[in-house]
């Protein structure tokens, strides 16, 4: 089993490489010509002989084996798609009373395009699976870790305190608002029939009726008209793989930081080879926060393709259309990829609560110099508040001493209620509403 | 009233320009921290006449007079966002009653990406109308020209016939998709409000119910939890306008090529100095189509920097976050433009139907080889069928006269069944169920 | 030999897949330890007869028939990158006294890096032998086509005649222009060599001397010091592979616009089952040039991964570089397989003269109405004379009749006069001039 | 004076917004015409008197005053190009003799693109100009920390120890590589003068000199033949002010990652109200390289416009070409904004060895790993030379305390050599050559 060499595994898993690979892809194309037979067979057009000899040969156990995808994809080049020798080829080694009747009344676009869909779907539920199980990695984190104090950092400077189940409950709520779109665009992926000129006229009269036997038979949505030259699902599929990517990546990029040498607070799932270098021991490299994060970029840009790709010139396009079929494929690779990345890297967290505190209070008590200005500001003016704050944070003592040799400050606030102002524990507003809320869109959800 | 200079127009109509304007942002960043007054007042934490005064100041008539953009625009390079020096100026400017109260518990980011909200829901606003325009238009050419035969072409190549209704159905049900995505993204536009780490911890208990009667008075939807590092809701929303560019573009292609000299089957409407050319007065540009096209590729490339923006690090990003203010505003005036200017073109567009008809009359009758062929391979193996119809293609005389000159299709053809597959209107197929269907669904939406 | 299956070979040759694939990765790595232990050797850093294991056993016939690449990448998945793995194996197989010399003072970064450098030159080389080829293709048109009448199109509308030769010298300065900034980035390509930060610390006082070693050893330029981190040559290839692709669009493009059925000026060569289509036997498909356009589209798309890539964490990056292997690879495939099409296109490119001749008779001499304007101008107001011309241009009748039907224009020209001005062979402007730069350009380049 | 509003300004300066505003494409294309009046005057082709008046009127004092941008800006949807009613306004104002004569055979992408040139040279000047600072202020930082110790960082964690002026020679090297292509293209920029078809037919045989006369006074290149839609330099343009934006925020990014509260090794230049936070006194924002990340993340997505416009249909595009404009100033705007951040950033960066010193010091040593390895791999087996050193690593106490009271390892090390070994300073390998090299070119280029 050759999984796609020397890079495609770092950023992609076993299944999802093999459920969008050229085997895959053969029998996604070859499920839908003999879906076809069939659905035709069952409105009377061809002969039921016939469309059982070609569902069983096309759907048979090994089926693929037949084909050589290299050599269709370089017979592609004179037709400029491999379903045309594909169906060269079926015709050529099926029993001569099914022969006549492979492909019938279809174009090339209906083959691939519905194979496109049923590989999407095969592939997204492998990445909603990852979601799943990410969803769960965030929200045992957000429960476990629910009061555990760290730094909350914005434009990578200490802020205010916040906890790290906060942190965690804010990727679960990311999580499952990027799994809903997932599901939503997954379950409308229609299938596509429309013949030369999308028009199904050479299926006569029965043309809808074909269309909605072969949905039906491949599990996919009927759409009101064919869609050869209307290509948003394809852009909002690219999208929302692309919201997959970015959300991982996001979650990642925060794994990096934290296991920076001088944070500390946090770390990818150990394991022996894991992380490691060749010549520096003592390193713990972020490998799937960097794989993760190479994803995206890459899942990112390709998210273009498949917009321009929606200017298609009259009833087939000259360019857009073709270069949407390795653009899904790597899209669904890429973040399908960083999903299961992320996934396991969430699901094997290492954390460190000591760590996180000791950040904290690296600033001796700075952090809290919002509340303690809010709690001045009740008893003077806001600006003569912030002043006042700022003198102590930069009276060259801590912080706690500089607030306290300030008879601006003393005079009211007493040295109980500085020493509470300063406890971070203290100041977490609404942290446990919110996490409350994103474990019950979980269990929800 | 300067509407953004010397090219912005050419893509984008002037509703739309001043709506996603320097007023018009000011204004929305106003409207927040007026809002944000309110619902603090509204939750007893701050006094109601403070809240009084500076809801008033924010939204009255001639607010945004007060500032100059450009000003503070570059008063924002210290503190790296607008609403810092716009809150020192709303500050300055308010009664001492006030002035304490501004912005109580709020970080710039809160109004920042609430006021974003609030301008994309009036601008999505706009483009729906457009869209909605575009819709009206299709429908009316889809019902007009049911049966207006003209030439389906894939690859540039005409294929077969088809109806330049069908192309205007395909057309109609793009929109209502595009639409309706669209729709779905505006109802959820939420407001943000997280204060300076996402805790809320300025405002006490209190900053959840903040939270909600913000967005109540906003119309906004209340989130969950604060999403400040959490940007699925952005890069959905530059994805749907993305949806939005490449639909129109595809039309405006479509138009574009039917306007050729040798084709000019279409046109964009006409009028005084439209689409002309200083030198050569006998053509017809589609500058329309051009703008439009050039609009999409300017959209589709922003998308990315949402996508990738994605990443954000900690609690607040240092450059994701920044990068999507003027992506956005580019995103709604490019995709809204484009929707604008392809609307304008479906709904003043001029039809020839006979110069429909001479271009499908070209090939003399080769575009029906496809029908010629089925109706042959109901008598012998479609191989021999294709070849049949294939040494008429190239008989050197008409196709007509090729087919009746060739004694293995007369024996099995008679002339008058030649002549009836060689009728474009009898190969249609599902054409008229399609367009129904499209209708209706317009109808329905 | 599997060449990448069902997709890529549509969109690139053999021989350029084979020098991209896996294989060739994997050879290129070891073409880079090879080197470094000879270059080590060469400076006394390491046993020479080790040295010579080394490179013997890389560089000898089947090195890579060694490695499992599949089997590289998933253990890569570890470590990040397959030169971990790679190095691992390699100091495994090796006899003991070669195995500790291995990959001596070098970081993976270091090998990876080179590696890809040299995978590129060798790319590279290929791909400027098509464009070479396509300068001779596009330099023979210009060339036979030099006098052939064509309307030149703007906007997709005719608007001036011009010859298929001006077409042709576009096209060639173009190839000339972007294969001269390949090889401008070719002869540049250098060595990445620093060690685990750039020190070459582990080298101690030699590392620029084995440097230098390696360099010559791989024919690649020493750089001033390491770029680990600074990507600007990476994204200046990625660049320039963009400006192929883009070139072989151009073409690509025009070439599908006028083998359109109701153009038919031009057409991709010809050849059994050659842009055909299953049902359709009339139609002559560009394939070629939808091939060379998605292509395109997808090569631009990963040109940002490139420059962002160029944003790098302190001493090696987390994401950014990992993003570039595969980029590379597919950026090398897709515009030197734009490349491959294109000078195949314009090699065998089948010119129809009369065609052109006809299409541009069509608007009746409208096309001249400039030149007739501009004659006109000389004997009254430039405002009359346009009013005058676009009067003939809307007469009902024939331009030639509508010009000389009018008193205003036959007072100051006569109809001989008129003639000449209608004659487009007589304004083409400097057209010789340019086909005569160009082919000089061809031929002093 | 209004500099573009509430977000323009936080990203570029206002030399540059001016330089690449309304008013300055308006003086370009004004210059265009005054200089293509002049050029066919000096050819004899339009009265020199005329041209005269055209040229004063162009390129005099206040020439931009007499036109509203943005009523030529709506003006332009009907033409599609905001020259054609330049054109018209101007022909207007100019007095009868001169009024016949302005824009004499010239079309509009003509003179749009060669203003779009023009505009580029002077911004391109701004540009270098920053960059030039750049470079001075790297030079200076890798001259004096020249043997400032720090820790080499790679995928974030510590590695192995380099100098501050290492990473600032690093900086220097991309500066003057960067720089160095700008100038290669500013260089090369040239007119663009075809005609209403690429063929000059309107100035009959004299348009080569024309050419050649007005690239002379607007000292712009004199190109081989047109290049109205060979746009190969527009994208090289559009690539290289990517590079520009690239490197700036790879320095942005390194600075704000050391400006961490918990690294803390650099920091942004200070002053009254920078990167502060209202409400976190003691906060110290990276705003410029927030900045700096946003900006080269918006110019990195828009490089794909460019390459993608090189696809342009026959004789002038329908999209490609429009979709320029805008995006050209967009980039020069973002490039160049990023690159007077980034200068503004290096050339007052603070810096605090102390705290490099203690960062490097924190792993105890252990960030000497690689080099203990080393040197006991010139004793032992170089895997037991590893496993030595991780069994010290991970002893629980010190790393110098575990190398030390390991015999395999002191049977080999003396405790002197241990502690020699230990010595960060020690084991700089290339650092100062490199910096030497990075020094030399710089005062050399």
């Amino acid at each position: 089993m050759s999984t796609d060499g020397l890079f495609a595994p770092i950023f992609t898993g076993d299944e999802l490489l093999q459920a969008t690979g050229d085997r895959a892809w053969l029998q996604a194309l070859l499920d839908v010509e003999g879906a076809l037979a069939g659905a035709e067979a069952d409105t009377g057009i061809i002969p039921k002989p016939a469309a059982e000899i070609i569902t069983t040969f096309c759907t048979g156990a090994g089926a693929t084996d037949r084909f050589d995808s290299g050599q269709l994809g370089r017979a592609a080049r004179l037709g400029g798609n491999p379903v045309i020798p594909l169906v060269e080829t079926l015709t050529a080694v099926l029993p001569p009373e099914a022969r006549g009747w492979v492909h019938w009344g279809a174009t090339s676009q209906d083959i691939l395009d519905t194979a496109a869909m049923l590989l999407c779907r095969r592939a997204l539920e492998i990445i909603e699976a990852d979601l799943d199980g990410l969803a769960d990695g965030c929200a045992a984190l957000a429960d476990r870790y629910r009061t555990t104090l760290m730094a909350g950092r914005t434009l990578l400077q200490q802020a205010l305190p916040i906890t790290f189940g906060l942190k965690a409950a804010g990727w679960l709520i990311g999580t499952l608002e990027v799994r809903g779109r997932l599901v939503e665009v997954r379950s409308v992926l229609p299938i596509q029939l429309g013949g030369a000129a999308g028009t199904l006229a050479a299926l006569g009269p029965d043309g809808p009726a074909v269309a909605s036997r072969l949905a039906s038979r491949l599990q996919l949505v009927e759409p009101l008209i064919p869609w050869h030259t209307s290509r948003q699902r394809v852009a909002e599929l690219g999208a929302t793989l692309g919201l997959v990517a970015g959300h991982a990546a996001n979650i990642a990029t925060d794994v990096a930081l934290l296991m920076q040498t001088e944070v500390a607070e946090a770390f990818e799932p150990a394991g022996p080879g894991r992380g490691g270098s060749s010549t520096l021991p003592h390193k713990r490299n972020p490998v799937a926060a960097a794989a993760t994060s190479a994803a995206a970029r890459r899942a990112h840009a390709l998210i273009p393709v498949l917009f321009t790709g929606m200017v298609q010139e009259h009833e087939r396009a000259v360019g857009g259309w073709q270069a949407e079929w390795e653009t899904l494929t790597e899209l669904l690779r890429l973040a399908g990829g960083a999903a299961g990345r992320v996934r396991e890297t969430v699901q094997g967290l290492e954390v460190d609560p000591n760590a996180m505190r000791d950040n904290l209070d690296r600033t001796d008590g700075l952090l809290m110099a919002e509340r303690v200005t809010l709690a001045l500001a009740r008893h003077m003016d806001r600006s003569e508040a912030r002043k006042g704050v700022q003198r102590a944070a930069r009276s060259g003592t801590s912080f706690r001493t500089g607030l306290l040799a300030d008879p601006a400050i003393t005079s009211v606030l007493s040295a109980d209620e500085v020493d509470r102002l300063l406890d971070p524990a203290g100041y977490l507003g609404a942290t446990s509403t919110f996490i409350d809320r994103a474990l019950q869109a979980h269990r929800g959800g």
